[in-house]
Formats: C-alpha cells, structure tokens, sequence
C-alpha cells in the first residue's frame, strides 16, 4: 500500500517537515492549509520542494463550514472553493478535504446539503478535482461517516466521494457496518489516527491526544479491513494532532509515522487471515508481512559500559549480590558474571561500542540481550520494521551476535540456543577460576526498567509492540515526592521478558535526574527473581551490600491494612522487605538497594501465587525512602540550600 | 482566622514541607498519612518538628472505607480506626477525617450508615477525638455533603460532625443552601480549593487540577460566606492535589497558599459587606481587610538592565521606532528615552539592583512602572499580601519610588502624580538635547508580555489577583511550530494596564526559548499602540528597523477569510501589517519587529471599534515567520545540523 501523512503531524517548519517525512520513507503527503499559508514561498516552491524529494502531495486540507450555510453565503463560499481549488493546481493535487460544518447555525436539512455539493462538485469537475466530505466527530448537524455517506449517495456525482477517518468513527463508538456499504473508488481518502481511550470532551481528545496506530487503544483493524476489502486502492494517511509529536523531533515522529502504518498492515493482515474467508485472503495478500514475532525466553544478559574503574566498583556490587566472576573476554577488556542463569557483562574495551556509549553516558546499560528461538527470524522482522541492525568486531571463532539498535541507540541482542549446543560464553569467554561456588539465591532477571525522557515513551513503545511483537501493560501513575511520575510496561507475550519504561513531566523526579545523569534514556533498576528473599537479603547484608531502608510507619501500616502474622511483619521490617498482595491472592515480596553511583539501583523479587504486577503500591515509599537517602548524603557534604 | 494546609498540597518530604510551611505563615497543618507514612521518623519525630516551628497538627487524614462495609469487617475497622487514634496521639491531634466509602459492596443503608458512626464516635470520645466524616464527590453512596449532614443529624453524638470541602461540593454544582443548616460547632474543619472549570471526571479533576482559591474559577466566597456565618471558627484549611504543585519549589507554593486564603478572605468579606445586613458585617469585619486596589492609569516606563554595551545596541532601537533620548539620571548612568508620553528607561549603573539583574539575566526587562492613584495604599496592600518591598539608592532631591518585587525578583514602581505637578523625569533626570521632536506616532504601552518558566504560571495570577486586584482573561492555547504555547493575559480592571504570560511545557518553543535565555521569566515583547499603523510601519523602516517579515500566503487566506478592499490587503502585505477582525467589527492593525539579540521584540498596534483582544488568530503566522527567520540566520552562519 501506499504511505502518507499529513504535515499537521510533525514539528517544524514545512521544509523540515517534508524532509523528514520523505526521509523516512512515505509515498506522499497531505498538505494542512495553515502549514502552507505561514510557509515563507509559494504553493508552487512547496511543489517543488516535494517533487525533488518524491513526495507526491495526495490530498489539499481542510475546506471548512461549506455546508447548509446561509443562502446569502453560498456563492462567497464557492468562490472560496474556486481559491482553494487555484492553490491546488499550483501544489499539482486533485484531493481536497472539507470537513462538516461546526457553524451554530448550519442548515440541518440534508437535500439542501447535498444541492451545495452538487454545486461545489460540479466547479470541482470543471478543474478535475476530487472533493472528499468528512464528518468531523463535533460537527454540528453531520457528524457520523454514515450521514456523510448519505449524503454523497444523494448527490450521486463522480467528483464528490466520502473520506473516512478512523478517530472521528472510533471515538464516537460508531457502528462499522455501513463501511461495508461504501464503494472503494468513492472513498476519495483515509486518514488513520489512534488514540488512548478516554473520558473526554471529544474534541478536545482529537486535537491533543491522537497517536499513532499501534500507539494507543483503538481497534484499527476492524475499521480497516471492511474499506480495503471494498477494493480501496488509495494511500493509508497518518492525520495526527499531538502535543507531543509538535514538540518531538521531526526526523523520529515521522520515522514513527511510517513503522505505525506498516504495524496497522500486518495487524490488519492478521485479522483479515483469521477470518478464513478467500475473499479476505486475496486483501490480506497486499499488506505488509514480516516474519511474525518468535518466542522469547527470557533476557540472557545484560550488558554494562563502563571503563576500568567503574568495572571495579561495579564488579564489587555483583559480587555482594552474590554473583561469581566466570569468564573473561577472548579478545576484549571485557568481563561475565554469572550466578543461577543470570549473566552480567561488564564491558571496559576501548575503541568499542561499549567505549561510545560510556563516554557519552556515563557507567550504563549499553545492551540487553534477549533469548529467542530464532534469531534470525527475528533479526529480518526488525530490518523490515525499518530497525537498525547492528554487528561488532568479533575475534576468530568468536560468535556474531545479531542485534537491534533500541531508540536510544543501545543494543537488544537476539540470542538463539546455537546448533552445537555451545554457548555464547562458550565461544566468546575464557573461564575463569573464582570463589567457590554456592546456591545460586538469584535465579533470573525478573524485570528491568528504563527511565525515558518523557517525549519519548510513544517511540519506544511502538519499537517493542512492532519490532518484537510486545504487548503493553496499562499505566501506572506514581507519586514521586517532586512530581508524578508515570510507568508503563513492556512484555514478551508470555512475560518471560518484561521491560517498565518510566517517564516524568517534572524536572526533579528520579525519573527525570536519571535522564539527566545519564543525557537521555538509560537504567533504573534490575529486579533479580529468588526463591528466598529473607537468604537473598541475609546474604547480602552479610557481603555488605547497601539496602533501601523502608521507614518503620510502612510497617505499621501494613499490620493496619493485611491481615498478616505480627511476627511476619517484624521479619519484614528488620529485612527492609516490601509487601503487596494483588485481589486474586497473589503476593510480592521485594527489596531494594541503594543506588549504585545516583544511576541505578538493583531490586530482588520473589513472586507468589501468580502475582504479576510489580509493587506499584510500594514505589511512594520507595521513592520517599531514596529521596531522603540522598537527603541524609548531601546533608552530610552540603548545607542544605535552596 | 486561622490558616492551616495539607501537607499533600506541597512537594518534597515531610520536614521539607512543614519548614515550608511555617516560613509561610501558616498557624497549623493537616498531616496526610502517606506524607507520614514515608517519612523516616516517627509520629512522636513529626510532632516535635512541628512544635518546634510553632505549627500545631489541626486534622489527620484520611482514614477511607469506614462505613456501610461487609458486617463481618465492621471490628476490623473499628480496630483499624484505633490504631489510628493511637497514632494520632503521638501527633497531638484531636481531629480525624472519615471520606465516604468508595467500595462498591458498599450497604445503602443510611440507618445502618449512622450506626457505624454510632460505633466509631463512642470510641473517639472515650479519647477526646472528634471525627468528622467528609463526602466525597466520588463516593459510591454517600457522595454530598448533604447526605452527610442527614447522617451527622441522625447520629447526633458530639463527638460527630462534619468536614466540608469546597472542592467535592462545587464541582459537583452541589445545592449551597443546606450549608446555612449547618451549626458552625457542627463542622469539624473546613477544606478549601479551587479549580479550573473542566468538562472531565470529577476524580481526576480533583485529583490532578485543584489549585490554591483565586487561581481557578469556582465561586469560593458563595461558598465559605454561610460557613462563617453558622460561626464556625476554626482555620480555613487549603487541601490541594496539583500536578504543577507536586513539581514546584515547597516555600514558593506554601506562600502562594497564604497569600490564596488571604485573598479568599478578602473576596468573602467584600461579597459579605455587598449584601448590606449587620449580621454579614459583622463576619465580615473578622477577615482579612488590606486597602482596596488603587486605579491604575497605564503604564509609566518600562526599565531595561543592560550594560553600556547594549545600552547602545538598544538604544538605536529606541532611536528607530521613534524615540527620543529625553533625559539623563541626574546620580545615576540611567538614559530616559520618550515619545508620545511612552516612557523607556536603560539602565547601566554599577552596583545597582539593575546590575545585578544584568549579570543574572542578560540585557532584560527589570522593572516596569504602574501609574496609580495612591501608590501609599498600593504598597500597603502588597505588602499585607506578603509582598516584598524595594527601596532604591537615591540621590539627593530625587523622588523615592515605592516598588514592589514581582515573582521573578523584577520590580513594580508604584507611581502616582505627585502633589507639586512634577514628574519623576524632572525630579531625577537632567534633559538631553535631541533631534527635532516630530509628531509621536507611538502614543503609550498597549501591553508588554512575559514569557515564563510553566511550573511558575499560577504564582503570577494569583500575585497579579491578589496585590493589585488585576482580572484575568481567559487562557489561549496557541501553536508553535515546536509545540504549544499558553497564554493567559492579567489587566488591570479597565485595561489600563495589559500583561500577556505566556508558558510553554515543550522544550523547543519559542517560550521556553526565551525562558532558557534569560534562566527565568523575561520580556517576550512590548506592544506600542499608535493611531496610524502605515505611518509608524514607514518611518520604522526609513529609520532601518528591522521588521518581520509575514508570508505572502498569509495575504492571500486573508482575502479568502474577509471580505476586504483587495487594495487595502496589498497595503498590509506591502508593510508586513498582520490584520484581525472580531465578531462585533473590532479590528487589529499589527506589526512585529525582529527580536531584539534573541530576547525579546516590539508590536506596534492599532485597535480600532473596540476590538478587546491580541490577534490571537495572528500568533501562529507571527511563531512561524519567526522560526523561519531563526532558520535563516542560522542557515548564513552554520550549516543545519541536528
């Protein structure tokens, strides 16, 4: 299919829109009149500019409040459609939009409506020019597609088809069924938006708060599949009004734009298969078809930029959570730890990727490595996704890891079992000889969470629901003591992997000193999984590992909210343990530690009764509780002032 | 009265916001239990805090889902409500609120509702605590005050009473008649906020949009006016769930919420005294009473901070739009420029208040001057609404100019006639020989802007509100080709006076720009009004003064917008004179400079038919043709690079 957007969904100025929008890949574009009328050349400079980049300008947008006007404004209104219809030859389209009116007194009598579209369909005619009527969600007397399409019945005229827009049907909960009534080549246009779902004034949801498909709630598929099935052999248009795509960089939205419009194509593809209908195979057959998302089992290593001194300091944290230093690098500076299948990198080489990151970071997480049954498979789904691949330097019989550039520039590893039944350690690392081994209390990585800056979640969470075929959690909203700050989860299908990305709007949140500290994205905690929290702690403790210390009010409160054992909840208090129990029964257990260096700290988790959440009733304290650990520290270096 | 605030209202930890708190003037403090739940001492800890900084702990709260539950809960929740007392005798506190129910198993059952009560109040009085039970707007039974007050009535146990909150009764456009019902001994405490008026879910309304009384737009007075009629006579309490508050600097807002109850007394007692009954006068005359808002007659000068160097630079501004340099400080390196009765002061003296405003800011506005009536009793007022005065460094036989300090740390001159005809030019500025005087084409300050960090918004409203008595128009949301731009404009009562404030939450816009620049708020522009548009635009230019340069598309919409002389629309584009039209016939002729270094530039402005407004439906072309002016400047120095 063909891939459009419109201008109105990028920052910048049109130049910089149409760059970027070209850039990442779209057949064309829909032309917003404001764009154009603060552009600082001509329709016909816009033209060119779009010709030399190889857009094709598919649509000229909005015509507004034509309709069931007062009589005596009619022919200023035709005359106006004659201007309009001028610029659009000058842009060299034939498409425009006008959308129904929003006028208080707008004539609510439908033959009288369709006389005024006859009249502007056959000026329309006269230009070779294609009108297209759209129902806003808030016109005043036409707004559903069902009227619209009525409407465009009655008048019956070559030059006058409909333009469906997925938000102002799917807001308005609008029955589907009549698309399957509306010929495809009288479908003049589609415009695809969606959106979180929301209690709103409807107008005020579209013009702030649409996304990109794949971004938010709406079910796009059900609302395409019917116009495609009706032969509709247009382009798929992005219309998006966003605050934060017109603050977010114009190169990233409108690379967003075009991986949303191909992940709304393979979902389409997918429901239309599931039919088993021939007719809906033969649609299915024209979209979009990567190879679907493999199996995930788990995250199988995560991998640390840091230089010598930093691997020191670091490494002394591993080994205080109990993890053994097991193999070093054949041919780098770079270090494992390993510990009940859980493995840590810790990668000093110079000259590396690693080194890049670390220099412009800081000591962070610079790769996750992600356990698939098919690596390769999963690799050729990332590159059609239009994701960068990424290959490092290997040494002799090393082994070449396929990896994805995350948005932030980090890498995701794609490791497959290996044919011989070698591992990756195996081929890349020496073993090495280290304290004897004991139980492993850490058993695997049971989460770790981001902190993002806040413009970028959308980004992130298309790149894991297209790329890898994650699903999302809902959102949590939690209070920091210096702002909110607001998770959403990340997951495998079966959890196996699970990624929080946390955002703050406010300036002094963790969340947004994390983003800071680090210049951009970058880690904030590891959740390791035990089956012992009490030994994990007791051994951590003993090694001398730094633990949050959870105030003793919590704990009161706890006995005031669960019906738990006295005794239980002094063991928990003396471990600096965290509860929560979920409706079903299920419960956590966890505990934190400080941070490592003001960057990022490790939790260990222990999971009962199929709990699945993540504590969100404990983060307040959490957050409390680091806040005035750093408060005691710079109380201790600093006079307190502000 | 008494003032007293919930510690949720503010950000930061526990002792954070009491130190706040107190430093603000406040007699007492509601202790949130999660403020106390996180903090990292105990009960016993947060009273000897508060003790020491002379605050008393008026009401704990909340204690939620206590009445109508499952019968078999009943002694859980009684047993529950006493550890709380416990605790609430090592606070030292006597009052506790009960919220109604948000359970949905909740028993309808008001008989059985006040039993419960029953129950709960026979405990509070064996430990001298009184319980008042609070509706919220959200409860799943109970949801009014009035349904509150049955149950009190029925319960009638003096240990019983009610809370009421401005918040959960007028969001809901609650019946205020029953309050006049309600004996003052009967209220247990009085809760107050306020808030936007917003179409949206009462609870995230609540929960996210509260603001301090005079910051949003509900009708306080109607409501605490009864209240204190009924003789209730404890604090008025501020209870404030804000997401900007969360974020922002705890003194800065704990002393917005002083200064809030102070102006909600004063409104309370003008609607009092409106109503010409002894009775309401004498509650009026127990609440707060500064001297009334003086008249304001314009603006009087605008001071700028500058070194020589850009003394220079601006003055040749000045010189192009028309001024002339009028006069010299007679003690200080101070240049007066005039035209038409607009006044512009640079100031370049040395170790001045202007200096120190130079270093910190940058060439910038650093003061303004009001023309008043009575600038005793404008002082008077600002400083009994907590406002910090400024006494400048006179010379001998100059005049002393009161000034009050603005949120920024500017300062506003309060200047009126003065008794002997002399201005203040003649009692400190020596006269300069100039040019020739031509005819003044600018003839006064129709408004100067302010472009302001977001967070400090609604500080600036409630400062403009309550210390001067200015009124507030309602907000503009305005796009930027980098984002969104709000803009609300605060005008004394005549529109004498005009201060538009603009924020912005993207990074990339042409405000937060600006507020980047100056590391604050700062002068975005100054508007000139003068009575004919063409002549100013044509003198600028013969005088070199760099205008903006608007699009020609824009000329072209207009013609398609109104119905205007094609000749006239050739003489605005031929002078780049952007052109707005109300609905009554009012209409704006305007013109925009460059800016000035990056900082800030000037408007010249003709109204014309009473037109009220700032060309709002102008910003978008103004933002855009600005963006791309930055664009090209930048584009001759460096290549485009992102």
């Amino acid at each position: 299919m063909q891939h459009s957007i419109a201008t109105v969904s990028l920052s910048g100025t049109l130049p910089e829109k149409l760059e970027a929008i070209a850039a990442a890949g779209f057949d064309g574009v829909e032309i917003f009149e404001n764009d154009l009328l603060y552009f600082d050349g001509s329709p016909r400079d816009a033209k060119r500019i779009c010709d030399d980049l190889g857009l094709k300008i598919m649509l000229f947008q909005p015509f507004r409040d034509f309709e069931g006007g007062r009589r005596d404004k009619l022919q200023h209104n035709l005359d106006r459609a004659e201007r309009k219809f001028d610029l659009m030859q000058e842009l060299g389209t034939d498409r425009i939009l006008v959308c129904s009116s929003v006028q208080p007194d707008v004539i609510r009598d439908d033959a009288l409506i369709a006389d005024d579209f006859a009249k502007l369909a056959e000026r329309a005619a006269k230009r070779d020019i294609l009108v297209g009527y759209e129902a806003l969600a808030w016109g005043r007397y036409v707004n559903s597609y069902r009227h619209v399409w009525d409407i465009v019945k009655a008048v019956d005229h070559p030059n006058l088809g409909i333009i469906l827009d997925s938000f102002h049907t799917l807001s308005i909960n609008d029955d589907l069924s009549t698309l399957a009534e509306i010929p495809g080549d009288k479908i003049v246009f589609l415009q695809l938006a969606d959106a979180p779902l929301m209690a709103m004034d409807v107008m005020e949801w579209s013009r702030h708060f649409r996304c990109f498909p794949g971004q938010g709630e709406f079910d796009l598929a059900s609302f395409l599949g019917p116009i495609l099935k009706n032969g509709y052999k247009g382009p798929l248009s992005l219309e998006i009004f966003n605050d934060g795509f017109r603050a977010a960089p114009t190169r990233i939205t409108a690379a967003d734009g075009l991986r949303s419009l191909l992940y709304l194509e393979e979902t389409t593809r997918k429901a239309l298969e599931s039919s088993n209908k021939a007719e809906d195979a033969r649609v299915a057959e024209t979209l979009f078809a990567p190879p679907p998302p493999v199996r995930y089992d788990g995250v199988e290593f995560l991998e640390f930029a840091v230089d010598d001194a930093a691997a020191r300091r670091l490494a002394s944290w591993f080994d205080k959570l109990g993890f053994a230093h097991t193999g070093t690098h054949k041919s780098k500076n770079v270090s494992l730890y390993s510990q009940g299948g859980v493995n840590l990198i810790l990668n000093a080489e110079p000259d590396s990727f690693a080194h890049a990151f670390f220099v412009a970071h800081g000591p962070s997480l610079c790769a996750a490595a992600f356990r698939v049954d098919d690596s390769r498979a999963a690799l050729e789904r990332a590159k059609l996704y239009k994701s960068r691949s990424f290959e490092s330097r290997v040494g002799p019989n090393e082994r070449q890891i396929p990896a994805v550039r995350a948005p932030d520039g980090s890498l995701q590893y794609l490791v497959d079992p290996g044919e011989d039944g070698r591992t990756i350690y195996d081929s890349d690392f020496d073993p090495v000889e280290t304290k004897s081994p004991q139980a492993a209390l850490l058993t695997g990585i049971d989460h770790f969470a981001l902190g993002l800056p806040a413009e970028t979640l959308d980004t992130w969470i298309l790149f894991f629901r297209a790329v890898y075929g994650f699903t999302t959690e809902h959102e949590w909203v939690l209070p920091d003591p210096y702002g909110l700050v607001k998770s959403r989860v990340v997951r495998s299908p079966d959890g196996a992997i699970r990624v929080p990305l946390n955002i703050s709007e406010n300036r002094n949140t963790a969340i947004a000193r994390s983003v800071s500290t680090y210049r951009g994205s970058g880690l904030q905690h590891v959740a390791f999984a035990t089956g012992d929290i009490f030994a994990a702690v007791a051994a951590a403790r003993e090694a001398g590992l730094p633990l949050l210390e959870i105030p003793r009010n919590y704990y009161d409160d706890l006995a005031a909210r669960f019906d738990l054992d006295p005794d239980f909840i002094e063991r928990l208090a003396e471990a600096n343990i965290l509860y929560d129990r979920d409706p079903n029964g299920g419960e956590l257990l966890h505990v934190y530690t400080e941070p490592f260096e003001e960057r990022f700290f490790f939790e260990i988790i222990e999971r009962h009764h199929g709990y699945e959440q993540y504590g969100a009733a404990n983060v307040a304290v959490r957050l409390a509780a680091q806040a005035q650990s750093r408060a005691r520290q710079q109380s201790r270096h600093a006079p307190w002032s502000d």
